[in-house]
């Protein structure tokens, strides 16, 4: 149904896409080709902060375009509706969205909600027979993960995971760097990753939604940056858990976590996960022959960077953009991004957790296995 | 080929202490006042490298003057005697220095001999009266170490330990500015410790020489700065131990340690112990409202920090010149240093030490009770 305040609305959330296009070649919303291909049509289920900052971030993508939405709550769908111009037909809320199967507009659904909900909620995406795009982490374990893998594999559908970082120039530049040897022989990675979260009542703070506390949440960069920096998936995992305040971080809910991983090559990486310790976003990569260290490292940005060579002078890019539209290359013309972001690439960093979950409660160390 | 002396030399601007003295601005050796008071008139025992930087340094001391020698080595002697004015009957080696006793130029000995020979060494000087100047770590263990302090008490002469960031101007400022609240609320520090050792028959790599490897050696300055900088003494430590050179680092010889300590507050402690990294020599600590920052943090100067209100300008001090006036001041005026760097102090960094190896060894939390 198209009314003229549709048309505006249309009008103006196109212009934001392509600010220099004239009104004759703006894109419809469920256009499914531009001129330099087909692009990724998403429906964003879970409409929370970080859902807004990605579809903002996705009007100016070049390869993805919001299409749909998925949501819980009435008055978010209207505003989302209005915002992003969303037809009516593709909107669902959690009882209804296996209905998506049959809609031509929706080619993968970005799952923004409570990590708790993923598993449950990417199952019924894949058996919808839609890709399935997973904010980080994937799930609140490996078996969880892997039921993940599992459906989407029988459903012949992909799985992504949200790892904005592994698309960061900055971050990649210094991947190269490692790949290319000039930081010699690699000896430790450093992460510390944490902030003071404030209310108490989020659903971060509940440990049958988050699966945890600021592990789950933040210290997952520290795990999921550790491989990539170092360039090695681990072998073993210590950890040590610190809780200041059992009232805010309720069993099972952690405040701090300091965690060792060992890797095959003799590397070690020494990392911070807190919820309780302010401005704690750093990396540090230690070779024979150099060095890469990153403050802030993993923030929405700009991120800052230098090695033993100087500054990383690489301009910010909106992290979001980047990951829809390199997803959608990834989705539609079977891409290879330099770091794995699928679901076997997630359900490491989940091996991972499990590993530092039990470490903290057995005081262990634990052999991983990834 | 790499030695501790050619890292830590790295991190030194000026390698040459003073090099603008000239031979008659020096004090003769046995002067026992200037125009301020008496001057403390040591005695180094151990003629190696280290004693050797601590030799020059004391050349600029005003309250402290090198007076005596013991070594086994008569060449070294030699070359001491004609290079510091030296007499003769202030020449000992191991076998006769006992009868330091009887010397009345010698105020005390500066015990600069491989760690596991200082127990013995220093119980001897006590014994013959002579404060004891012993370098860092005091001793192998804490039971040395309690022997060390039981035989000084005995004998009514005092126990310093060399712990030169003690009276390092930017450490101090970041610790003035601690106890002032200006970080507010300390919630983590983190020691980055080690270098590439080079030469594998030294005494650092031998066991009973050492009585450890790497921990020793650099991780020392970890471990007491953690405590200096977040102005607690740890109640738990955890550790892990990674050997990548089995033939370099024989039994009971540590490559690599990383280890963790928790405080009485809830603070906690990251810290990385090393001889297979290059440049690691990084303190950071990290409070509610700032943090302070040091690279390198404990290396012979000049020692760069800041903290969030910006860059730590104190000028460079060559640290033994100023370790030993101010030791010349608590051992001789009884001044009171900010941070103590009595026996009993350092006791407590070898009951962590203890607690380290433990830990490493058993794989499990060890409760301190420093």
């Amino acid at each position: 149904m198209n009314t003229r305040r549709d048309f505006l609305q249309k009008l103006t959330a196109s212009f934001i896409v392509f600010p220099s296009l004239s009104s004759e070649m703006l894109p419809a919303a469920c256009t499914t080709t531009v001129d330099d291909g087909p692009k990724l049509r998403v429906a964003v289920m879970g409409l929370g902060s970080y859902a807004s900052r990605v579809a903002e971030a996705m009007q100016s993508c070049t390869k993805a375009v919001l299409t749909g939405v998925i949501s819980g709550t009435p008055s978010k769908i209207s505003t989302w509706q209005s915002k992003y111009n969303i037809p009516a037909k593709n909107c669902y809320n959690y009882e209804n969205f296996d209905a998506i199967k049959s809609n031509p507009d929706i080619d993968a659904v970005y799952i923004i909600t409570p990590n708790g909900l993923h598993k449950d909620q990417a199952i019924r995406v894949a058996k919808a027979g839609k890709h399935v795009i997973c904010e980080k982490p994937m799930a609140i374990n490996a078996t969880e993960g892997e039921a993940m893998i599992a459906a989407c594999k029988q459903a012949n559908v992909q799985l992504l995971v949200g790892y904005r970082m592994h698309f960061e120039p900055k971050t990649l530049e210094i991947i190269r760097m490692r790949k290319a040897g000039e930081f010699g022989t690699i000896r430790f990675f450093q992460g510390l990753c944490g902030f003071r979260i404030g209310d108490p009542t989020q659903w971060r703070l509940n440990k049958q939604l988050a699966g945890g506390g600021s592990l789950m949440d933040i210290g997952i960069y520290a795990i999921n940056g550790s491989r990539y920096m170092i360039g090695e998936d681990p072998v073993w995992v210590t950890a040590q858990e610190t809780k200041t305040d059992t009232v805010k971080f309720k069993e099972g809910v952690d405040e701090t976590i300091q965690f060792q991983l060992g890797f095959p090559s003799g590397a070690v990486a020494s990392c911070l996960s807190t919820y309780n310790m302010n401005g704690l976003d750093r990396f540090y990569l230690n070779g024979d022959n150099g060095y890469a260290e990153m403050w802030p490292s993993t923030g929405y940005g700009p991120i800052m960077g230098h090695t033993n060579k100087g500054e990383l002078t690489y301009p910010h890019v909106t992290h979001q953009t980047v990951q829809m539209d390199e997803m959608a290359s990834i989705l539609l013309q079977g891409k290879q991004p330099i770091v794995p972001i699928n679901g076997e690439e997630a359900l490491k960093d989940l091996k991972i957790i499990d590993g530092i979950f039990a470490a903290t409660q057995t005081g262990k160390k634990i052999n991983l296995k990834l």
